[in-house]
């Protein structure tokens, strides 16, 4: 069990690429601050490294000007900071520095202990005179006390007998990360963080800085338990704080030190100084082995709330357990963040959040974290008045549009065709309304805030589709998949649209029972003919269908196009984006990712089975999984089409993603999208997990070379567990009530447990016929 | 007769718009150099001039950034420079110097004299210290000798004895204009040119400068004819030379000095610095008149050949006149060049050709100058390989994309979903080259170049379309209405396509006859299997038809989506791609500008009339204009539709934009398009023109307030002239051999003059239909 939940790193390799994969694979985060896995004792000046320490939603303005002025084209963009440098710890032996890059490295390991919440690296090290240490590093961002930053440090001697100094810096202006051999970049990053103000108390260090545009301040404070009999001197060079703690050291003894950084915004407070000052104060306070303990008991929670385990294949549990805890690091603790793409461990899509927090890491924490996801949710109502304004933005009169890609709430998009066109953003936010309270039943967050963002979604729709030749249509949209861009009646997004109307009508239903309509009508203008309004054009959604093919088209005219030519595209031309003009691309049928099967997957009951066993047989041919977040997708309907192998092979392919760096870019951050799209993959896919109006759904499979596999999760009040192995499948009430579950189609009262047959290779899914 | 030829300004007025627009109107310009009509002097700080002097064709290279990076997007465009200043003079008078903005000024006119092909300006002024003077300004750009810029400067004493001092300017590095108050502009113009060299021969300087990134060189030589008794001093300041020309002058005295600017440039000659320096010598040993007369005689047979007369609203004849006079001035007089959208006579788009060349002005000049036709249609040919690579960028195996906006040949267009994706810009090429053939019977050049412009266009329709439901259909390309972007089977596209691809079967056919088939064939590996494609997806090609409105929908959407709320659209909200996100255009039925419209102007007989009446009314209806390409094509099908007072109301609107500055951006340069759109609306749509390959059309039809209006053209090689009064139309054969032409439907054999009948209000043109 133990094991896994750790993931070891046997040796370290210190040759590029493979510190930069290591920086980000190794982070520390906890949904509030995030720590790149950097060496506190910096490296060669040969070798590059993201040195990057973030806060979820700090972030500054940059200009980002189009090659071509049009009217409502984005010109300036929300950027995440580096918000400051404190976990750098040189340590001078004598005359000698630590680095892995000089002397002989005996031995030298790192790890992520997901049970602990720590991260750890251990070096055998011989100095280039012959001293032998042995140092220890430990880190953990704190689950806690999210603005908790901890360092411990541990050098042990073995045959040196002298000074020991750790010099330990604490930078408060720092720059964001960028590439002098990308010709696309600046030779140096832009300053966007100036430190204002500094201030020592006692021997905790406070740095106060301010970004350029945006005008957002931080303030990290810096402080250090140190080695019994050592001492410390602080010294400024003007803004930059260091900490200089100065001892001996004799062999077979050891000094550790704890570095502890704690950080305090002025999003989240108008007195980021004090905050930070009181905190660091009350913190340095309490036993390290509390804090460590606390770190653990939280996490304790988490893995047994979340359990997920699979037999059989230990790569590929571990993987999704890392997932799961990447997850976790990731997704924002309050209103003002959220969960960017890369989360809180580096700086690609700039800390941008877009709708992989609904579509993917939702479904994840709505069965395991579901007040993560009711937070999540919270953010896009505090920007719900932004996205009313980018609607207006876009020419609408009413509705809001939420953006595609943001950290306040403003569209980030440069290029809108892929962009702000891509309207699904507004239904998959509804969507998630809908899923949030078909999970939790969580009925004063939709009459406080669902409500008037399903309403104001539904708004939206209206606005932008009309009535054409007695359906309702809606043109020039870009669906999920980026290969095809503003195109009219995709299938995802109308489908999406009707489901986001029905929503609207049926929350309006609710709404009144609990006597809050009158309310929510009085703040938004909202009529009863509006709702009306939905229901017609719901009714009436026009989800396109070739009768010949009974598959469901992308849009009104994918089908028209020649398909790709895949046999003439050789293997170094993928991803296509980087290899072929867009418009290459959108003339011909070829899809990044699933965009129809998608739809297929979230709203089964809007198809008949063949259409959609037969649009996926139809996509799967044409889609190159070039983004991340496809084949998971893929996977899920794979299972549910019962090509159980198949969904084996799609599953195995994508949750290595970042441990094994599949796709060569983990070293900007990690891909939370394709995280929570393998937890998807198991228990929405080969558990059949579906939560409807309905009820609840499972229809388990289980791959051929897989032992058994196993995942808790709760339904509104009820905590269940799944076992399937290549037998039997059974369903355990692990907490609250008794509920009614649809086993494989069949209608089961679920009281303690209930056992099957499970389902085999082939037998398909019969119970979404209609 | 003089009057038509003279556009006077009895008056000059010095407020910052007048001037601009001025500087515009009255520029000089021959198709090879063009220089704005800045006063010699100067102007106060406090105003902006955009003073400029321009060479077709002369660019430099410049960033384009995009705001997200997609592969295959255009980062780097040409712009056309400013090349030098050589316009300059200032004239003291003793202590004073002259100038508009001082002393008392009694009369100030301007004119445009479009049978001398001159410029003028003459001013009444009393110094501040009461000195009373005439001054007189003429200026030319040679028509005969096109490196020629003439200046003429007389000063007439009435009251004044004393020195006189001409400061003469010579400067080689000069900037493109930059509007400091447009924030989207750096506050100055970055350097794109530097002199490399000055030379003294005599007292002629020169001055080569080098452009920053395209390394392209241009020589400008100075030379002057002084008044009798006058001496000559030149200072150089760095690469910068003054003429100082002083005399002295008495009461009742005329001064007159001539400058001769001289330019020759690298792109059409390996050694400009030669060229400049014989050029000028050469010209300066021409008597001054000769140069003069050499000016007239040209345009006389401009006139003659061109010959163009209303009779019942001056304003209209004049703007006619002004609007050939500035076609002439615009329009590239060798390979290298081409005709920008603003021609000479600003920076406005900076110095792009458009496909404005192809469907507005050759269209006239086949008519008038064929050898002007020719020699833009051979810029196509020279860039015919760079059109090759630009369609191998956009992924294309075969076939020839020309750039949307090019100087060079290569693309700049930043916003690729109304640029590049404009494919018709291949088809305009290709039809422009059958139009030429269909006019002048130039067999030479359709064997030498036209065969293979048409065959590597119909290549790639043949490589961007593909064969659905037996039809063959082209997906995501833009149409010439640039509010919807990026759609499939757009009307003018796909008819062009068939025409294009037409065109090349029976090129292919012509080639083969003239026995130069083989050689193409192996220069450019065609086969006649490939000529067969083309001959079938032309037999195929879809082209979008709604029974139900019988008209031809601009695309397979535009009819399913809203229409435009013109109703409540506020008059300030126009142009309305300067108040709207592209967006909110593309998904409502709204037309910047005629597009299938144009289609049925260009090739009416794909169509029945009813089918083009219905799309007319109803195009007519969504279509706001905002293009001045537009009204032009209205007018046109207006008069063919037998709604003469329509299209004499569109006419009117148009005729006029740039002398009376009714789109407020003059200052930029001239509309040339538009301005060809006129003559175009005269001669096709009032007199019903038509070149077919079935032969000449005539149907002339006359606004009920007009007297009469003539024009003259060349078909083949056959003279003809156009006289249409209220009653009767007269075809006259003026030159060359007796010709059939269709009048109003009927073949008849035109001797020496044909007689009608004219066709009035409501008669239509049932001559087409089908």
């Amino acid at each position: 069990m133990e094991n896994h939940f750790c993931y070891r790193l046997k040796k370290i390799d210190t040759t590029q690429q493979q510190l930069l994969w290591g920086e980000t694979v190794f982070h520390n985060a906890n949904g509030y601050i995030g720590v790149r896995g950097n060496f506190e004792e910096g490296y060669p000046h040969s070798l590059t490294s993201i040195r990057g320490q973030y806060i979820n939603a700090f972030y500054d303005i940059t200009d980002m000007k189009q090659a071509e002025a049009l009217c409502g084209l984005i010109e300036e963009k929300q950027t995440m900071l580096n918000v400051a440098d404190t976990q750098s710890v040189r340590i001078e032996l004598g005359e000698e520095s630590f680095s892995l890059f000089e002397g002989t490295v005996k031995a030298a390991k790192r790890w992520v202990d997901m049970k602990a919440g720590v991260t750890g690296r251990r070096v055998d090290w011989i100095s280039p005179k012959g001293r032998e240490f042995t140092f220890t590093f430990r880190r953990m961002t704190s689950f806690v006390r999210l603005p908790l930053f901890l360092q411990e440090i541990t050098v042990a001697s073995h045959n040196y007998e002298g000074p020991v100094r750790f010099l330990s810096g604490h930078k408060g202006e720092v720059r964001n990360f960028c590439d002098p051999s990308d010709p696309r970049v600046a030779g140096e990053s832009p300053q966007y963080l100036f430190a204002k103000d500094k201030k020592q108390t006692g021997e905790r260090t406070f740095i106060e800085a301010k970004t350029s545009r945006s005008g957002l301040r931080v303030v990290s404070g810096v402080g250090h338990r140190i080695p019994e009999g050592y001492h410390t001197q602080i010294r400024w060079q003007e803004r930059e704080a260091q900490h200089v703690i100065t001892g001996r050291i004799s062999p077979g003894e050891e000094a550790c030190l704890y570095k502890y950084s704690w950080f305090s915004d002025s999003v989240r407070t108008p007195a980021p100084e004090e905050a930070a000052e009181e905190g660091l104060r009350c913190v340095m306070e309490v036993p390290v082995k509390k804090l460590y303990e606390e770190q653990e008991q939280y996490l304790s929670g988490f893995w047994e709330d979340g359990l997920l385990e699979m037999e059989g294949d230990d790569d590929l549990n571990l993987a999704v357990h890392y997932n799961m805890y990447a997850l976790l690091s990731s997704a924002g603790r309050d209103c003002y963040g959220n969960m960017a793409a890369k989360g809180l461990s580096g700086e690609g899509y700039e800390g941008h959040f877009f709708w992989d927090t609904e579509m993917y890491a939702l479904p994840c924490f709505l069965m395991i974290q579901p007040q993560i996801a009711r937070t999540l949710l919270s953010f896009r109502y505090e920007t719900l008045e932004k996205a009313r304004e980018n609607a207006k933005k876009l020419g609408h009169q009413k509705g809001a549009l939420y953006p595609w890609r943001t950290i306040n709430g403003e569209e980030c998009s440069g290029y809108f065709p892929s962009g702000t066109a891509a309207y699904h953003i507004s239904g998959d936010v509804a969507y998630a309304v809908a899923a949030y309270y078909l999970a939790t039943g969580d009925r004063e967050f939709l009459n406080e805030k669902g409500a008037e963002m399903l309403m104001e979604t539904a708004r939206l729709w209206l606005d932008t589709g009309n009535f054409a030749g007695g359906k309702f249509q809606i043109q020039d949209v870009t669906g999920p998949d980026e290969y095809t861009c503003m195109v009219n009646n995709n299938y995802y997004t109308n489908a999406l649209a009707k489901y986001n109307l029905e929503w609207a009508v049926k929350c309006a239903a609710l709404l009144q029972e609990a006597g809050r309509w009158d309310a929510l009508c009085e703040k938004i203008c909202l009529t009863r003919e509006e709702v009306e309004r939905f229901g017609r054009a719901a009714a009436c959604m026009y989800l396109p269908y070739d009768e010949a093919l009974d598959i469901n088209p992308q849009d009104d005219s994918f089908l028209q196009k020649k398909k790709w030519d895949f046999a003439n595209t050789p293997k170094e031309n993928y991803p296509l984006l980087l290899h072929y003009h867009p418009l290459a691309l959108y003339r011909r049928q070829v899809c990044k990712q699933a965009d129809t099967v998608l739809a297929h997957f979230i709203l089964e009951d809007y198809q008949k089975l063949s259409t959609i066993r037969n649009s996926f047989l139809y996509y799967e041919g044409v889609t190159t999984h070039d983004s991340s977040l496809s084949t998971c997708v893929f996977c899920i309907m794979a299972a549910k089409l019962g090509m159980v192998e198949k969904a084996a092979e799609y599953f195995g392919e994508s949750a290595k993603l970042d441990l094994f760096n599949t796709h060569k870019n983990t070293k900007d951050g990690i891909h939370t999208a394709n995280m929570a799209g393998n937890y998807m993959a198991i228990t929405y896919g080969f558990g059949g997990l579906r939560i409807k109006e309905s009820g609840l759904y499972l229809s388990p499979c289980i791959p051929a070379k897989w032992k058994s596999y196993r995942f808790r999760f709760f339904w509104q009040k009820t905590q269940i567990e799944v076992t399937v192995d290549q037998k039997e499948c059974s369903v355990r009430r692990l907490k609250g009530g008794p509920a009614t579950v649809h086993l494989y189609g069949e209608e089961v009262l679920l009281m303690d447990c209930v056992r099957t047959r499970v389902k085999k290779e082939g037998d398909g899914n019969q119970d979404h016929e209609i």
